[in-house]
């Protein structure tokens, strides 16, 4: 399976079995709707599964690594060796995202997309980095499509292995100043407004890293209404990847989950590429990118979680999984109204 | 302990374990600060007991029920003797709280305080329930302080007892409605902002609440410079409890976990009659009641957790227990920038 017929396995989620899942909800003996987007995502993994017998079980997460030839031009943080350094630590265990995974009972798939360097990590490298996107295009377009088929792949994987769910997460200095100028491109945005700190910069970068992004923009015109396009042009292989991921999922009916500014901007593009894609999507933050609001309003999506969390691995997404657990829990356990003899607990509406 | 010596034995938080624990998490090899809100609790939890080493294993969620006279204007969706129904069902497992504190491994402290009826929860009642505040104040002021003290000391049992932490939670039918009134007092703002549909009241049992509420108050003109006079007079035996409940967290160190409307309006009237009291207060969730937001201002608390929850039972505190777990692992396991050799990624501002 790969982009080219992707679109036509995507079909709409099984609107009976978000009713029969809804149905339970408001048979539980609490106030009607009362956990709120918490249960509107239960019925979501309803509708995305096919059945209101709901398993979350099985937990991935899948962070995309890959390096930008744009931060040569000085506007991230960090060098981009760090990329690797941090991307091993995900398979040694000593990365944030790693941490987080064994404590939630998630297992943690780092991929090799297009570090710059040989890593250790799953193989599906589109290239050694992307070239500089002020320069040159980031990628050729068979370089994204490339790197879209490795995310689609990556699905396909994980629905075989039997996950039920599955968080996003990437890896990869500059990222989130191509996903400021993919998203700037998508939404038809300054990209003043699109852009922020990354993992820190101060006020000086952060207007060289804005003046980065408007000029590759404007040198390569990328066409919005082809994602693919702009992907390639401004994006990186993490992105694309991620798209990919996100269309991929949604052909194998698998739920995941969008993590911050970068996961949601690929996000975006993927609804782009093929609009059901977003019904196999699940919000989980809104993180401290000041665009990650645009992104979710533009996805239709409402996240659960407002922490100002700005680290990437998808670690907002995996703050998801708890609450998502928890109120499973309630789902399956609680009694119903009839169960405690208790009829007027529920709603006159 | 009793409320006429409280205040006195409310401090400020531990500066010194702040900055240390703050010191911790900037020697994490991840960007600085960027967990958020949930680095910014454990800091709090850190200034609370005074240690940077945090431990939050033993959780517990008390939860206040009484009933409020007021109930009798049917301005609740629910009769009144559903209070006992769902508080005994705290004790049978089979309540929304009590499934989701199995769920997260929290005690469970059902505290009878006043409701209407003789139950099998834990024994400190004010009285039967409140009189009907449309016609005469709800309590005394002895009563109030009765309640008040109530509260006090479950907190000072907690801490005997060895729990690190506790969230906050009620049941008593018609506490939006009492919580409304208290808080539109003390926020001096109109019944129309504070008054919301609690349980699932339709237009114009929502109409009739706010007039029930803004006739309340207007008869008794209750002092918002005097919180206890405030709560007798339009407010309910939880709502003060759970003041004293916040009250005694203070004293003893313990950090106390805001739920929703409810259990906020009393985390406002703790800060009003101490205001340091507020330090020892986490916030949890922004609940669906409209003044929900107005009340975290007002208490200068941002929360995390935005899921429109509206259940009460102090089911939106819990949710954020296993951030907090999350997070603390994060804390105390991750590597330091030294340990795996990555100075680049400290940011340079």
């Amino acid at each position: 399976m790969d982009i080219t017929e992707i679109s036509s396995h995507i079909t709409k989620p099984d609107e009976g079995a978000m009713k029969r899942c809804r149905k339970r909800w408001d048979s539980i003996a609490k106030p009607l709707h009362s956990l709120g987007k918490l249960e509107d995502l239960i019925v979501k993994i309803a509708g995305i599964t096919g059945s209101e017998r709901i398993n979350l079980t099985k937990k991935a997460l899948v962070c995309m690594c890959a390096d930008n030839g744009v931060v040569e031009e000085g506007i991230s943080q960090s060098g981009q060796e760090v990329t690797a350094i941090v991307s091993e630590n995900m398979l040694n265990g000593r990365a944030t995202s790693s941490v987080m995974c064994r404590h939630l009972g998630a297992d943690l798939f780092a991929v090799d997309v297009g570090v710059a360097c040989e890593t250790s990590l799953i193989q599906k490298k589109s290239g050694f980095g992307t070239r500089n996107m002020l320069r040159e295009p980031a990628m050729s377009r068979e370089e994204a499509v490339s790197a879209v088929n490795a995310g689609i792949s990556m699905a396909f994987e994980l629905s075989r292995k039997g996950y039920c769910i599955a968080a996003t997460g990437e890896m990869g200095i500059g990222n989130t100043a191509t996903s400021s100028a993919v998203a700037s491109v998508l939404l038809d945005r300054p990209a003043e407004e699109m852009t922020g700190r990354g993992a820190g910069l101060d006020d000086q970068r952060l207007r060289c890293k804005i003046q980065v992004i408007t000029q590759a923009v404007n040198l390569h015109q990328p066409d919005r209404k082809d994602p693919l396009d702009v992907l390639s042009k401004v994006g990186g292989f993490d992105l694309a990847a991620l798209t990919g991921f996100f269309l991929g999922g949604a052909a194998v009916r698998l739920p995941i989950v969008i993590d911050g500014f970068i996961s949601g901007t690929a996000a975006l593009a993927a609804m782009k590429i093929c609009p059901d894609a977003v019904h196999y999507m699940l919000p989980s933050h809104k993180s401290k990118e000041p665009a990650a609001g645009l992104l979710l309003d533009a996805l239709g999506l409402d996240a659960c979680l407002d922490c100002g969390m700005s680290l990437g691995e998808g670690t907002g997404a995996l703050m998801l999984f708890p609450l998502l657990d928890t109120a499973l829990d309630v789902y399956e356990k609680m009694s119903t109204f009839d169960e405690i003899n208790v009829e007027q607990y529920v709603p006159l509406s």
